[in-house]
């Protein structure tokens, strides 16, 4: 119920069509959703290209399979479910269409490649070791209408390769920098660029990166001006926020 | 120099009027610069408001001091200081026109007041204790050229007063959610609203709140999208990105 | 052995009947059981409808049999067993009638359903993933004799969800809130309810949710009053204290 | 505005002595005090004896005095005020009469001395030196109408002085149990009392205390049963929390 | 009370010349002494050459004066303070004869000059900065009986000054090894003892000495075997248990 | 080489039968062993009742079964092999005569049940689930020649358990106190008893006790005087060193 | 290109026989292999013995093929493959030449054993747990054409068998001190020897350990000068470093 | 006494100007500097330049003026003085002709300016806030006889100027890198540079570096080949290790 819902009930009571009991049922039974205080969930396709995502980690395959079904039967597209296991996709495939990526472990139901924002998002890393995160962002960006720029493998101990693909990287409107160990990418990318740096630690390395609080502190303390900073391995988080912001840019339509 | 610079310098080299050994001593000398890569530090200030950023802490008045004096002769305008002593101030303000604000301790010296984004910025916080941050973040993007809404004490403890002021919240095109002890004031908004949330963990707190690990924590694993990440009282990042976001989002020229 | 007891041997001493060795004897056995300090444990079932309480964990599940046949033969009821395997289940469901619950693998013996508590606890949670420390913390207070309002999936990023529920909300007498991730759901619950709200974090997440620690952290620097916490996954403590505080607020009989 | 209220407004829509738009402005403007949902702050003082608290933490001597002052021009009584500064103490006191304790750092403002429930509440402490805690615990408690015992030094270390003081403990309804250190003392206490125990950490120790770490963790891995922790060195919260159960266990009106 | 008196109790409770409630009485007052279970701590003075420790820190100069001064009408004798500002040291020498070390921060009241014990206590240590915790650990143990060698300034990053002084380190009956940094002292001392060592990591330090953390893990992990730890800086308790264990291997008397 | 030895040595030089370069040469060749400046390995078993100990973990099966071999050829007796598998114990015991305990992992070759020394040493444990640790405390202080009392499931949450075995714990000369979860038993047992107590914290537990260390916090930080602290899940190391302490009261020779 | 390529290329400009935008296309693309800035990594094989280093963590024995493939035909020799599982190895050695350890899980192909560097690397370790890393680095030292002096098993614990090898040690250009657990050793080689120590902590241990963190902290607070530390379990890092200081101090050609 | 000596003295063993027992008396007396095992304090200062390091900090101004004037009667030259208060250094400066280093608090007496490595040693740093630090590594290596270039305030963040510098790091024989906050510096410097790279966290920074944890964590983890990593702020450390290498390098004698 939006504010033009809430003005017609309120109308209806001074028309007496509802008695003021059944008014504060209403607004009682629907307390925000009416007044048009939260944001309406089911709205968002509209607005960014995905219907809805599936965290996957903790549910069952069949969980995953009944909530994809329930979606489906509202005509949802570009379903997006991320941690996916391969049980997971094996079961859910017998049922639908499912685009599945085995490494960053993410599904796709009824994909329906559109971009709907004008500027493009660079996704860095400076590893191959780092490309589930990565490619979780990325795929992430891509089903909510987001150009992507994949630059992977130019870690801050070869800059000569980072260098290379600094135009590719001055073009984009929103980065996300995709680093596990050090994490020291995240500086040298938000250093050169002009634009927002969502830094995404890994927990990629071993010992002293301490499953990615290396990276996580290193990233927090970043000396460059517009780097931010989710959770480690939130591919997920990092492309959504992209997505937004790079929206905020122009839309193609 | 930029690429036409580039250019011009080797059709100087092929016409004559420079020797080659002229031509790598001055590709030497501004290796990126020249050739566009980085961003060109003191071009910011057309583009987005401010000339400069001084961060005061670990400096000397007397060092604040020279600084500013040699930006003014450069005719910048907008310097913003940040953790700013008030013993730095007094020496500032003796050779030029200083704004100080003692609580988050920053500084703006000839500072003009305008705004080149559209859409406008909130900074919220759960109590008055984290004023400072929010002061330093503000003022921040004011200094940008952003218009500020602030909302104070509207912490999730108290979750009406956080709702009464929704209106402004869901208006914001971009969020600082400022907040010590548990940190949870990130989340709630981030659910609540529909654009990028930047989270400040604030070392306000005592016993566990662990010099504001505890906010920081709870902000990287919040569960809104949209939600990243700064420094634990880095108001002024904060300010910083939200500035570059809004203005992606609509400016005033 | 209570006062009683203890003035009753004396008298036999003072009688006769007792040598002041034998007293002495009984005195040295039973140390405190006999002067009434400490909490007589076979008295428990009468007060709080639950006889025994079985930490399952690092127990076999022939271990686990024998106690459970020790106890029925001392007639108990409602024995309560947490943290059972599947493999302990199979086994000692082939001596008794066991109620076993998988996902928080609770198992229940000679289960009394009888409700003793006047009031009602509300079991709270802001995601799906946490729902095996739910029902751990639900069973134990039922268990206890407890009615218990399961209020799931309710998680401060979706906060209109959570204020569709607040009439249950504020009709119990305890609330049990449970989140992993930020933990942001005991303030939020504090500060809306008026009740004593018992905090249990989860190790659910990834990342920088190390493994409770930031849902840890969180609940304890809560903002609201009244809320307290028990260990990480601790759903047990948190129902057993539930039922402990709902008792006091009044019994059906 | 409670239920009473909304369906006295929208009886005035339906007799037309409101508009269905100014109904809404209404609506809109007190969206939880309206429907009574949140808890009424300023009932609280007829419920538990104190009007309010004020966090003395980060507040001038001069905000202090002003709300202190607001406040009694509304006929507040009971005001108490936690990390109070003797400076603000000072202050406070030139306008009104102030009950200041300096070791706790606690300030009562009109003190109203009157018990309304029925039980007592227990604070215990292992040694003299967690004594500001306990007694900020004791004077948050006596503020909201509760009877205190003060069990003080009777540490595990010395366990014959904590049996002596058995009776008294197993007397109270609500047991708060201070201890920095190693924090054994919740444990102990918690196994002999059959009633809730609040754990409070405190940051008294050295060395690998780590400003209370030790004892929060100790707390919170208790094998008691009917223990929960607050923060460390929060003795206001546990004396609020300890107030609201033992008022469940029955008043005196 | 011990065994015997209970009996006797008992008896007088047969003969008549008590009641069975005075009897009861009796046993609920002195629960433990009564009974021989707790060590009676004002019988320490006779075994250990120490009749009473005062540790001082957190109370006020008058408390401890206060203390001693009470300790003195009961002749006691070999008074031992720890953690006694100077402030206090003037306070208590100005009421009776304080010999008062200011590094360690120790003070002796009516020191009595004995050896009880045959063997020796070690205090090694590998740098003058950990003198304070070494005299504390040294003249404790100094004071309940023990003849003390002190072998400071050995570290083991110059081994062959620690060799030199191997004799005097193998005739020791228990070694207190004392040091902070990295703590390796411990174990270059275990390997090369055959004795019980008391490890002591110290605060001296900075950076990654993490105030201690960094010796305490050390010592915790040492490959030598016959090595146990104490807390930071915890010369007192390295000295205490060290004088207990050499009191066992031979007494002078 | 002792000093004997070496001046023997020297004799030699003096008489011609050696010349000064072959003296040099075995002066280099030994420089401790030759000195008496260590202590000499292979006559541990003679002062000990042990021969050797093989820490288990890490080695393969046939490195272990290796090893004995070679003991066995030298005529030890009583080799205690710890962290040892099944695995090995069954290669092992193909080999020669192996005493296996699949709980701790303990194994004992040429086991010779001998006491050496005349006091005993209590074992205490607040639980079964620390049985491991407990028994590989237990097992090699009975190997090396020490009467061992076993007083297991006695934590502090039931007091009363743990005071009606206070007879055996006050006759030991030394305890080993094992605690996992909050480790408060080393405190407790530490105020009780008047000897030295080795705590030794375990690794049992879960959230927040972090695989043993608010154990081991809350026993570096015990309040009671005499209790030092090895590494967690060292019950080997107790063990070893409860002996060496044990053998100083007094031996049986 | 390095400045003489580049000056070339200007000089081709000035003759015409490039044209400026051919020129700066060229600029462009090699931005800093072509100045000189970056170090030439296929060079590396000329002066340090190892044409490349493949680290085989988190890549599949078909990706190492593959490199090792790609890198055959471009006629490297000396291949040093880290972290490689065995099943790696099975598939790599079906392809070449492959010299496979499984104890520090290292490869080799094509290995080309000749010593550049004049001077010696020390390897040294406290116990036979730390082989594998201490392995890795050894072999990592010999493949960029270092001799190597292995001396293992020298623990703090029995300081006779590291002072037994002492003219082995003092005759090392550099050393690498490889310890978990308490990590001594590098304190106590680093005062001996009189050259550059690199400590490499070791994850081997266990408790209070912490997976290496005790190691690492206790090398980098070593007191002994000239002591620095590589990450946990780090021994290529040591082995590379060590051989880029070991060539410092001559070669043999 | 080197070996010679000890020859000789067995050479007076032999001729009978010395008895055995004399002899071996003074072998117990000098263990290691008789047999050249250590490395001679005294000696170093003709290898490296500098006589003798008095750390500072936690000695009392005294007792640096005492060491120093025991040193300079030993016609000791280069005596360099770490962590010396602004206090010390006017004490010191009573006595003797002494050049203090505010910032990073070095004082020198007897300064020879000589240079004997013939390398350079650069120390490049990423802001002006970690001067101290700098300073105190290139004060400490100058007065070891080493050429250093100072590259300050060449972060990650703005790497145009890293790179303008690039001929000046790539000169140097070994690199020196400090770095507070994320600590980037390193792993770029290290992937630039072909020589050992030093890394100096340092504790400049708020929030989350956590005073140096964060620099420290990024630095260990750096991808980069050749960096080791020494203590949080231990300039001298690093200046020291860097002589021992850029000498190995070749010297100027």
């Amino acid at each position: 119920m939006n504010q033009l819902d809430a003005l017609s009930l309120l109308n209806s009571v001074k028309e007496g069509s509802l008695t003021p009991e059944q008014a504060l049922l209403r607004l009682r039974l629907e307390p925000f959703e009416d007044l048009g205080y939260a944001k309406v969930d089911h709205h968002r396709g509209l607005r960014q290209g995905a219907a809805e995502v599936i965290y996957g980690a903790g549910k069952t395959p069949e969980q995953i399979a009944g909530i994809v079904a329930a979606m489906l039967q509202h005509e949802e597209r570009n379903i997006l479910i991320t941690r996916m296991s391969a049980e997971a996709a094996t079961v859910v495939s017998e049922h639908c269409d499912l685009e599945y990526h085995p490494i960053p472990r993410v599904g796709l139901v009824r994909r329906v490649e559109e971009v709907t924002a004008s500027g493009s998002i660079a996704v860095v890393s400076g590893g191959t070791s780092d490309l589930a995160v990565c490619e979780e962002a990325a795929l992430t960006a891509e089903a909510l209408g987001n150009r992507v720029e994949r630059i992977y493998d130019v870690g801050v101990a070869g800059l000569h390769r980072l260098l290379a693909h600094l135009d590719r990287l001055m073009e984009a409107k929103v980065i996300i920098a995709v680093a596990g160990m050090e994490g020291a990418l995240a500086s040298v990318v938000g250093g050169l660029a002009d634009c927002p740096v969502i830094a995404v630690p890994t927990s990629v390395g071993y010992g002293a990166s301490f499953h990615g609080l290396s990276a996580l502190l290193s990233m927090l303390n970043s000396c460059a001006s517009g780097v931010s900073v989710v959770n480690i391995d939130n591919g997920f988080g990092a492309g959504y926020l992209a997505s937004m912001i790079n929206h905020m840019g122009g839309t193609t339509k």
